[in-house]
């Protein structure tokens, strides 16, 4: 195997596990002018790195374990990028041994963040840092500048934010997409949230774009074109950009639209489900997040959708040309109101888990580093960079004077766009989901008034009142007068 | 303390735990002629009990653990009704040392499936039946006949059925609301499921009267009425009944409607919230009982709420009084058809777990069982009975050609009251979610398509075709040619 020795610590940073992310994450270290020990389980991988692209920078090549430890300046920064889960702890468990106080330990997988609590917890009462960290951007990302969400003690931040700096994508405004993110499983929890808001995002631009052929009753290369209209607009991100790019681009076997020819049944590797999860445990409603892990799902239940195929909808012809065009504006509008509702509920929940975990996150922060290299990057989040930036405290995005402003503006356009899905039967439950959680929000009374009412009825579960303190039941059995609670 | 002495097994059963569900159901035993050993960690509950009720039947108040297992006839059936989590298993702990193999521990307690998962195999592996158990229709169905959810083995149900079914809800054509549900933890389950669909239920019932008070203007004593006539239709059922009760009443501090002096923030002790994790990890999708969750959750966040509550809705005068009629008459409809949605989706789940975890539960004996005794009893309840009976396999309760005819002649007025409430601002989650899952469910065509198609973009995920076998990668950064992946 070529490359320096594995005998004098040499390295600034070491990577295990070069898999595609791992192998792509080392090569960015080492293109920016860090030399970086490699290592992986079987060494086949190994030798193709350094084979493929050793001429890119420093390598250190590594067989073992101890070879690998061996090859790094102290204190050690190894970063682990195996399978989460069982693998990961094998990696660890592995490691841990041939490491002293005050190495790091970087887990760069998608691990839950529970696992990562858990795992830092046992590696602190060694001294050693660990550090889970989350990396988006897929394999591209990793190989030219991901968004980097690093947990973990502050003082391991110190040793490793500048190499993670280095080699994180640039926001438009030239600063890093990399920051501490707070303690322990920080990192992680905050990646989750991303990967969240991803499914939310996803679904809605699905609805938007079901709505524009359905109702519009326009072909996919027409939708392309709107997509790539709104990417020049407050819409501007990654994920509207490769909609357009998606829906122009035409099957080579058939001739026809690509969007056409790919089975209409999603799937899911888990994250979005994890967030809904958690957010059940914190009390947030994340129901934009919700909404989109469940249409994945029904989308995936064909026994269920060939059982209901013949249940009748109220069909109907698209719209004529000009109500075509003044209908797409309009979802423009929705899309935008539904987008800002789903990243307020994103933000509430890491603004809770950071109360709940003491991880004293940065709200603004947060957004900022998902203004470059992962999949939601878009002009939108410099824009909660600066909600946060002026009121630290803020509750939600839509107390923000200038997102409750646009979404007020866009509301008219929202409830048309929901109404009109709702009554030609196309399915929108992310634009609905989130046309609700606003009317709720700002209902000045809510109905569960008369839940808490049911609750007190059928389980003594005691109520509130608006007009004084405590707890009240009233006793629906007898004579139903009302008694102080507890 | 009187009564029996517990020297001589004399018990047919026996009840540890003494507090409100306990207790009555250790008496409802009692009532039955049964004779019943109680039992509670500290004796003044147990002493209370028999001073109070010991002339209702033939109690065997037992001082100790070991005297209460003495009390019990061979093999021995102990229910434990205690508080779900480390209470039931201190309690399971205490009494395992103390009993033979073949007796039977029933946790009848709100315990976590999982839980029951667990603590099953730990004491099967001892020779004793665990047998989780769904006890539902809180205090007062625990005294005068609950719907019992019996997990376990099938052969501790030969000896606890006969028990459990005298003391059970009678349905109204007679037969006990109480079955063996299936191995382990398949009662726990089911009971788990029952209340999420009870929060559905809520939540459904709460927008239904929210839109007849804002939309139709009318005030609670009128809704009580419609809800009241509503209750002699297909709604039928105990939720509706205590719907009127509880809008009927008059706050007697104030003379004002009731449910105008409660707090509107819901409440709520976590089992929703369950069945939404459990389904999923289930992969089924429950939109219904999540978003029933997340408004509760959603009247909770006070400052969310006070910092939302300036945000622009477009208001609007009631309807005229001929117009509100109709407009009521609608909202009937759109309840039937969302609740009839939430129960198709809680079946789907039950009928996922029961086979995921070898189960093998009869679809329409759980229906069978819930028509008395609990929370969600209804009508409706054998409805969907009488379509397991016809089909066990059904897909989703939507296929059902009696439930697809219903829901389609109501689809109309459920479109026109969800686009209403979008228009009026009047926040409808589980209605419109309902909806989506019902546009979703029945279309040819879903935009998954174009998810898919994102997730092969940016991730390399792959995508499965319309027109052929296999999984497919589209090299988008290339010359887009389509490539076999895997």
């Amino acid at each position: 195997m070529p490359g320096t020795p594995a005998t004098t610590p040499t390295a600034q940073i070491g990577v295990t596990g070069l898999a595609v992310m791992g192998s792509n994450l080392a090569r960015n270290f080492a293109r920016h002018g860090h030399t970086v020990a490699v290592h992986n389980r079987t060494t086949a991988r190994t030798t193709a790195l350094i084979d493929e692209h050793g001429h890119e920078g420093n390598f250190v090549p590594a067989e073992t374990a101890e070879e690998f430890v061996a090859a790094l300046q102290k204190p050690r920064r190894l970063i682990i990028m195996v399978k989460a889960g069982d693998p990961t702890d094998a990696v660890i468990d592995e490691f841990t041994p041939l490491l002293d106080e005050g190495d790091m330990i970087v887990d760069g997988g998608n691990a839950h963040f529970r696992d990562t609590l858990r795992r830092e917890k046992a590696l602190r009462a060694k001294g050693i840092h660990f550090v889970g960290t989350g990396i988006s951007g897929g394999e591209e990302g990793a190989l030219n500048g991901p968004s980097i969400m690093p947990g973990g003690s502050a003082e391991s931040y110190k040793a490793l934010g500048p190499l993670l700096e280095s080699i994180a994508a640039k926001a438009p405004d030239g600063t890093p997409c990399c920051t501490h993110i707070g303690p322990d499983a920080a990192g992680h929890f905050v990646k989750m949230v991303h990967n969240g808001i991803e499914y939310a995002d996803m679904q809605l631009i699905a609805e938007a774009y079901d709505l524009l052929r359905t109702v519009a009753g326009y072909e996919p290369a027409r939708i392309a074109e709107i997509f790539r209209a709104w990417n020049t607009g407050r819409l501007d991100s990654y994920l509207i950009e490769i909609t357009a790019e998606v829906l122009a681009h035409t099957d080579a076997a058939t001739g026809k639209p690509f969007v056409d020819v790919v089975a209409d049944e999603a799937e899911q590797k888990g994250t979005g489900r994890w967030t809904v999860q958690t957010a059940l445990d914190l009390g947030v409603p994340v129901s934009g997040i919700a909404e989109a892990v469940f249409a994945r799902s029904v989308s995936g239940h064909t026994d269920l959708r060939r059982a209901a195929r013949t249940l009748p909808g109220p069909g109907g012809e698209p719209l004529p040309a000009d109500a075509a065009e003044a209908f797409a504006a309009q979802v423009e509008e929705a899309l935008y109101a539904s987008k800002v509702v789903s990243y307020a509920q994103g933000w509430n929940m890491i603004s809770s888990a950071s109360t709940e975990y003491g991880w004293d996150i940065d709200l603004g922060s947060t957004a900022a580093i998902w203004r470059g290299g992962c999949i939601i990057r878009a002009a939108f989040l410099d824009r909660i960079r600066t909600a946060f930036a002026a009121d630290p405290a803020l509750p939600t995005l839509l107390a923000d004077k200038e997102f409750a402003d646009e979404v007020g503006r866009a509301q008219d356009a929202w409830r048309a766009v929901v109404a009109t899905a709702v009554r030609r039967g196309v399915p929108t439950p992310g634009f609905s989901a989130a046309l609700a959680y606003y009317d709720a929000l700002r209902a000045e009374r809510l109905p569960a008034a008369l839940t808490q009412g049911q609750r007190d009825f059928f389980g003594a579960h005691t109520y509130r009142r608006t007009d004084r303190e405590g707890s009240f039941h009233t006793v629906w059995a007898g004579d139903r007068h009302e008694e102080t609670a507890g």
